[in-house]
């Protein structure tokens, strides 16, 4: 088992659904991304909280075994996102965004990080993601995930971090812009050819494209859910899982491992989405993690 | 190898796509599914056209061996659908729809016709589906389609149909819509309780979703299409290629069929989708189905 560098937000997300609402709940990808990945592998943090983070938020971490000490505390509030759904449970509607300690943040690394052989880069500014990567010694596995923000206000430190990856993980809205393609299938190919020798396309209650540059497609449908709360993190846990899952192998993962990790991911995301906030995912085992696979394996079993 | 009626609209479509446009080309439900089927199985029709039908729109089924005895022709135009598609190339905008002899439509199935074992309803308004169905003697599979125009407008009817088919074909908002759900999982069991034992929830370039009382889920992704030039008519590709394989096996079909059958669906409507009207799909050979069912396999294959 290898360890897993990720950076990301660490954020309080207020959030409405046709559900309910959470008001101020735990969110950010590098808190769905470390619960999800920690049910597989060893994980460390890089991010900024505010002195209003609560220390219950940093304990569930902790108790998962995820490294903080590359989380740093700063003078203001946490990062605070707004948003809500209403019919399309697909996509996100933003209401605000406050960076607040997030704005000034510079990753720096604590020294036992630099060795990380699994390097995430959760959707942060390219420009960070590529510090947070000059600062990795020698990673086996690089990740990245971006947003249609940066595609639009970023798109060249973008396309040089994404030299730098092995493998990129965007939701399917944010590949056809990055390459102007019609639809998933047309724009897997395209964005291999900026940099990553495989892609995932994350497609929401669709489920999966993985494309590789050497064997082409592998799709797959999101497990069954038949009430959906909140979708959100559902991406950020989907990329946990498949981190975590190569993470656990300790190697340079094969095709076949990337197939695997991408169960895993859709897998622990199923979770996710069936309570507000981190709820869910908190309470998943890897048990629980197994129980649903073998499920999901006869949903998609073709004889 | 039994043979398969099926009743549905014979059409001149005239459509707009980012791809270009087609005026007055063969559709038409019934024509999609015919096509589609008698790749697998012997093919009887029921529909009406106008005398402006031309002799070699209706050599194109005869080419394919399908038995056009019931394939009224009345005076006045065909049914004419125009149509469109702008950005989401899962949903057509519908610009007109002009009846013309559909209009007066009253289906009488010639004699020997009646003893078919595979019935498909395609969608037609609700009470012709079960005139259809009154005449058939002993069929051994009922399948059905419907549009959200009759599920607003004749609802009662419809829901005497669902009663008396084995198994429902219908696009994702439309299981929705007729049952309130906010996504395919939930509608899926409720669908069923309106009658149907197996439910295809059709969901374009996400593929489908299969349902039976008894065994649960079944869900794959479409075959994978870089360049989409015309969506129309691959829902009724897969319903035809779906009751054609059925067919061919001639006995009344297990889960493991049903399962199959939805993966000859997906596969056949891939090629529907590749060009205007019927012209891909008229090209199609059980070879070519072959060929990228097996890929379609190797796409969807969880080791």
């Amino acid at each position: 088992m290898s360890e897993i560098l990720v950076v990301g937000s660490l954020a309080y997300d207020s959030i409405k659904t046709p559900s309910g609402s959470a008001p101020r709940a735990l969110g950010g990808s590098a808190n769905y991304f470390s619960l999800a990945a920690s049910l597989f592998s060893k994980v460390r943090v890089v991010g900024v909280v505010g002195d209003d983070y609560s220390s219950t938020d940093r304990e569930l971490l902790q108790k998962r075994g995820v490294d903080l000490s590359g989380m740093i505390v700063q003078p203001g509030k946490t990062f605070h996102w707004e948003g809500a759904y209403e019919g399309d449970m697909n996509e996100a509607i933003t209401l605000k965004t406050e960076l607040n300690v997030f704005e000034t943040f510079d990753p720096v690394l604590p020294a036992h990080y630099k060795d990380s052989k699994f390097v995430f880069l959760a959707n942060i500014s390219p420009d960070l993601q590529g510090k947070v990567l000059d600062q990795c010694e020698k990673p086996l596995l690089v990740g990245m995930d971006t947003m249609n923000f940066w595609i639009s206000s970023k798109l060249d430190d973008l396309k040089k971090t994404l030299k730098r990856v092995d493998i990129a993980l965007i939701n399917e809205g944010e590949a056809m812009m990055l390459t102007g393609a019609g639809n998933a299938i047309e724009a897997a190919p395209r964005v291999c050819e900026l940099g990553p020798k495989a892609l995932v396309i994350k497609r929401g209650e669709y489920g999966f494209v993985l494309y590789t540059k050497d064997e082409g497609f592998f799709i797959l449908p999101a497990f069954p859910i038949t009430k959906v709360i909140d979708p959100t993190g559902a991406g950020d846990t989907f990329a946990g899982a498949f981190f975590g899952y190569l993470a656990s192998l300790g190697r340079a993962p094969t095709t076949a491992d990337l197939k695997q990790a991408c169960v895993r991911g859709t897998v622990v995301a199923s979770f996710t989405i069936q309570d507000f906030s981190v709820k869910a995912l908190a309470d998943v085992t890897p048990a629980k993690v197994e129980d649903r696979y073998k499920s999901y394996r006869q949903v998609v079993h073709l004889a």
